[in-house]
């Protein structure tokens, strides 16, 4: 463990009404002592790292002058919280963050009551703000009073449609609302997009150094009935900076640019906007992913998540892998899938590595696109690379492809082009936790017309369905993958063509019949150990498909077997219910079946390990294995009570 | 039948190469001869009228300039493509559109290669042009040739996040494309937002009369290296109109605003794009919806749908109904409620009078949001306002629900934020076809823990569950309900609050269970009756709960009934999926049961009658009853065969 930084101011904030205690000069203090002990604390348990030290000051500054849970701050994405939940009586607890039964990596309305709107995805937090606003002066009820709605947005979260259908509307009805743009030019990746370069032009003709004063000065200037907004704060501004024309033309104010990192002009500002706003506010800070922590500042994606790392050096404490990540798998078998073939293309909605394609992006950067967050475009985008005539490979996590879902089948589906989509993360994740959870898109994939729907149980599994769906021109195809490593398999060459809806035996027995979807088989096979040393006889089977199903396997092994389960890595209305679908056209049950599918539980499972989120889920070796047996009638104790 | 108007011009026109023939004079007989065939077709079809109208002299010139198929024009939505349809060989079947085995309302693929990319939702016209011109740029192949890609959009349909993204991502890209935005201040409804707004100061101070002479005389000075894109374009057109900023901010070159009526306007304007441009470029087409006919120019809805017309009168020739639609029960029960509770409000995307909202917003205009063609953004905001207190009523197609998926998924079910979703237009919908399906919310919503899923088997039902939802604020809350009439029954003065997770015995019987979810009960109870006089003794239930099941109820049944199907107007993945699941975990198909799940089929069904519709899915009562013959095994002739 490394030593705990020393921290006499902060010490003295227990929550954030601590603050108003001390003077401006002190809280500068209170700044750097946070930024020391994000750091500590970060390293200890690993995290997001340089979003939250980019907003220190931010944080400090908001907290001083509203006064939260009244006023409702809203983080967007909030994997820059840390520091909101280290001044907001959660500091004790902030070295468990991420952890199983520790604190979120995000902020929840669970955990606590200054965590007024959750979130993880990005591009929420306008919307939930204006929500706040108008039930505000609507008069609804809330707990903790009603202030102020503040979201705090970034520059890559701000390019999102979502977010701009909120500050349409919000501009449109005019309540009092404060949108703080962190423009940081950095979301995870390097940000793409117009927008992100308009954003650029703003500041890039008002010299940062030059700000302070000139934002002191025109604070002052503010004349009390400031509601006239956008016309009288954009002549008066219009020294100051460039202007914000695009969001004034959206009915919004615009202050800006202001220094992030400097309390000297967040302080004033925001109390001017405190005590004057009537209607929407933009107030556009300028800051750095990384602050303080030159070993964030100065990795190439500004220290966004970290393994435990030693503050001095930076180098992060992660264990070797032996097998290789499914990630690099997918990137570079679709790289070598595109060595032969000049219509493959590769899309990501800003998340090119996350999804292994800035791999690709570097053999093949004119097939590479980053449309940036912004996946009802992002699909629509294929779809139409389709129809011209191209092989485009959609990468999408399997839970943010949920914002591209009426895309998937209205343009894609509907149209029967042959869009690749490439889902990672499927699956329970680990420490982001439920919201990244990939439990649902087996389920909305799989009742669509002409979809096929595969998922892989290993890496090489994997590669042979990259090639597939390279090949598959009749339709849209996806194949599902998780998170993290393979298990250790001998990888072939390249990949092969599988036949589309046939799945693989893995081995015969007599009496039960596992049939899985993804990568619990090996928990499957492992199962099919234990209860083979018990005396019951099990065949294995990897379905590869949910869809369409290999329709003469399953009905077989329902005819040899005296039960059949299902086991999948996703929510009901998946493989498995596709599998009593058709059990059931087929009079199956009507003669008995013992007849189980193994599903992702009704709950949104927790942080934890992969491993212990899946004991949550009751869809481990060991689950498997009871579940027979309870399925069998054989008695057993539960070896785990 | 409505005389046909004499169209000597348009006689000669039987594909869009044949305008070339015609001089710019007599292209203005063409327009004006597709016109009168465009108003004479829908006056004996049905179907959307005004926005065909306010594109008739665009399609014109876009055809007459352009090459299709070789050039893809997209029409965003493509409500407004009978026009076009009329040019591109589907003359002689316009007088079947939306009928059965007719052309559709709407952009279809498989109907010709005229129609490079289909639609019927919003916004997503500048993905796909994005998509044609960059896989032109990479040599996609097409089996019409690579042109120009070119969006025809709407202002309301540019409203939404999804055309922001697109543009975003394609002024960043600086590929050729044309985008056209017809800006008739007008989709469905009044156009709400910042965006409007925008649009309107764009041209207010640029008179329409004096814009003829501007766009010819600034069309001359165009210099041949046109590419330099925003910033030359922005210097020549500052004297011709207000600027685009908002868009040339954005990358894209901004042409306009034009009267969009005027072909002396809008042809020299595309023959110049066509010939010079070579980044992204919008030209702002200024039109109105129902153009030319006086009886859609002065409707409040200027004309968006029609039932079959009188061309002369303009009265429509609708079939007055008994029952009251479920639309309008849902407005009036909401009504009802929000009279007690100030805390009910209601929120729509961009569809107040599809939704019923425009009744309520009458009475509730502060308690009604209207947030543009942005469910993403609307399903956030109800979450927001639910966490403010309130009681947000979200009012959205089940189609449109797919928009805001993710939403409802990371904002509202992780949160168990209480918002009700009211979901119309769910099952089937007659004309407007596949693309407005409401196949998948039951699906997709089941699988969210904290979910409580309702469906309304009739009007009366609708009622309680407005009543139900209002009164749960234990999490989020959905009832869905068709298009249409309801059935009949008497409507009680109040809805009741129902006991959540409990459904209704409608009839006992002995040896079937039919369990209805939604209004297929009528049919089930149609079909009881055949079945009963054949001797087949049957229990009909009305689950209306999807979640949580009436389990004890359900496994009754199982127990008690030889057979047990489960009818429900969605795919699989819904309510019978969920009882699969419950009879699977408890044993039940261990001793077998004759379990049958009666979905919607495999296939997206083309326009036809609901009625029709669901004969080819075959859910109506005939189907329901030789289901159940089949699966006693009792041998019976189709009565239709």
């Amino acid at each position: 463990m490394s030593q705990r930084p020393d921290t006499p101011h902060l010490d003295r904030v227990h929550l954030p009404s601590d603050l108003k205690q001390f003077s401006d000069a002190e809280l500068h203090e209170v700044a750097r002592e946070l930024r020391a002990e994000t750091i500590s604390a970060v390293s200890e348990t690993g995290g997001h790292l340089g979003a939250g030290l980019g907003v220190v000051e931010l944080t400090v500054a908001l907290h001083s002058v509203f006064d939260a849970p009244r006023d409702k701050i809203i983080w967007d994405v909030s994997h820059q919280c840390y520091p909101h939940k280290i001044l907001t009586g959660r500091r004790e607890r902030i070295r468990t963050i991420r952890q199983k039964d520790g604190l979120s990596g995000f902020t929840k309305r669970s955990e606590s009551p200054y965590d007024p709107f959750g979130a993880a995805h990005s591009s929420t937090s306008i919307s939930a703000a204006l929500g706040f606003a108008v039930a505000r002066d609507l008069g609804g009820a809330s707990e903790t009073g009603h202030g102020d709605a503040i979201a705090v947005i970034g520059d890559g979260a701000m390019s999102a449609g979502m977010a701009f259908e909120a500050m349409n509307n919000a501009g449109h009805l005019g309540k009092r609302l404060i949108v703080i743009l962190n423009d940081n030019e950095m979301s995870i990746a390097p940000p793409t997009g117009a927008l992100s370069s308009y954003l650029t032009r703003l500041y890039a003709e008002a010299p940062f150094q030059d700000l302070k004063a000139v934002a002191k000065g025109a604070m002052g200037f503010l004349p009390p009935p400031f509601q006239e907004g956008a016309k009288r704060a954009k002549e008066m501004l219009k020294g100051m900076a460039m202007g914000g024309t695009l969001f004034e033309e959206l009915g919004f104010s615009y202050l800006g640019p202001v220094d992030g990192h400097d309390l000297d002009q967040l302080l004033p500002i925001l109390r001017t906007v405190k005590s004057r706003a009537t209607g929407p506010i933009l107030i556009h800070a300028l800051t750095k992913k990384g602050k303080g922590y030159s070993h964030a500042e100065h990795a190439p994606d500004k220290g966004h998540a970290r393994a435990k790392f030693d503050v001095v050096t930076g180098e992060q404490k992660k264990a070797p892998s032996n097998a290789p990540g499914y990630t690099k798998v997918f990137a570079e078998a679709l790289m070598q899938e595109a060595a032969e073939d000049s219509r493959i293309c590769a899309i990501t909605a800003a998340m090119p590595d996350g999804t292994g394609l800035d791999l690709f992006a570097e053999r093949y950067p004119s097939r590479t696109f980053d449309v940036g967050i912004a996946e009802q475009h992002g699909v629509t985008f294929c779809a139409g690379l389709a129809a011209g005539g191209m092989r485009p490979f959609c990468a999408i996590y399997s839970t943010f492809l949920q914002r591209g879902y009426d895309q998937v089948v209205h343009d894609v589906a509907i149209q029967r082009l042959p869009v690749r989509f490439a889902i990672d993360r499927a699956g329970l994740v680990g420490a982001d936790g439920a919201t990244h959870a990939g439990s649902y898109d087996t389920a909305f994939l799989t009742n669509l017309p002409g979809f096929v729907v595969m998922a892989a149980a290993d890496e090489a599994e994997l590669k042979h369905m990259v090639r597939t769906a390279a090949a598959h021109d009749d339709g849209p195809i996806a194949f599902r993958y998780p998170r993290g490593e393979g298990v250790g398999v001998e990888m072939p060459e390249r990949g092969q063509i599988l036949e589309i809806g046939k799945g693989r035996v893995m081995k015969e027995g007599t009496r039960v019949a596992l049939l899985s979807f993804g990568t619990r088989l090996a928990e499957c096979l492992t199962a099919s150990e234990a209860l083979e040393a018990r005396g019951v006889s099990v065949t294995v089977v990897d379905a590869r498909f949910a869809k369409p199903l290999d329709e003469a396997l399953i009905l077989r092994l329902a005819r040899e077997h005296e039960a059949l389960l299902t086991v999948e890595e996703g929510a009901v209305g998946g493989f498995g219910s596709h599998v009593a679908q058709l059990l059931a056209e087929n009079a199956v049950f009507d003669r008995g079946l013992k007849y189980r599918s193994m599903v992702l539980p009704d709950i949104f499972v927790d942080q934890a390990s992969p491993r212990d989120m899946y004991a949550v889920a009751k869809l481990n070796a060991e689950d498997i294995e009871a579940k027979v047996l309870g399925t069998l009638g054989v008695d057993v104790l539960d070896k785990r009570a």
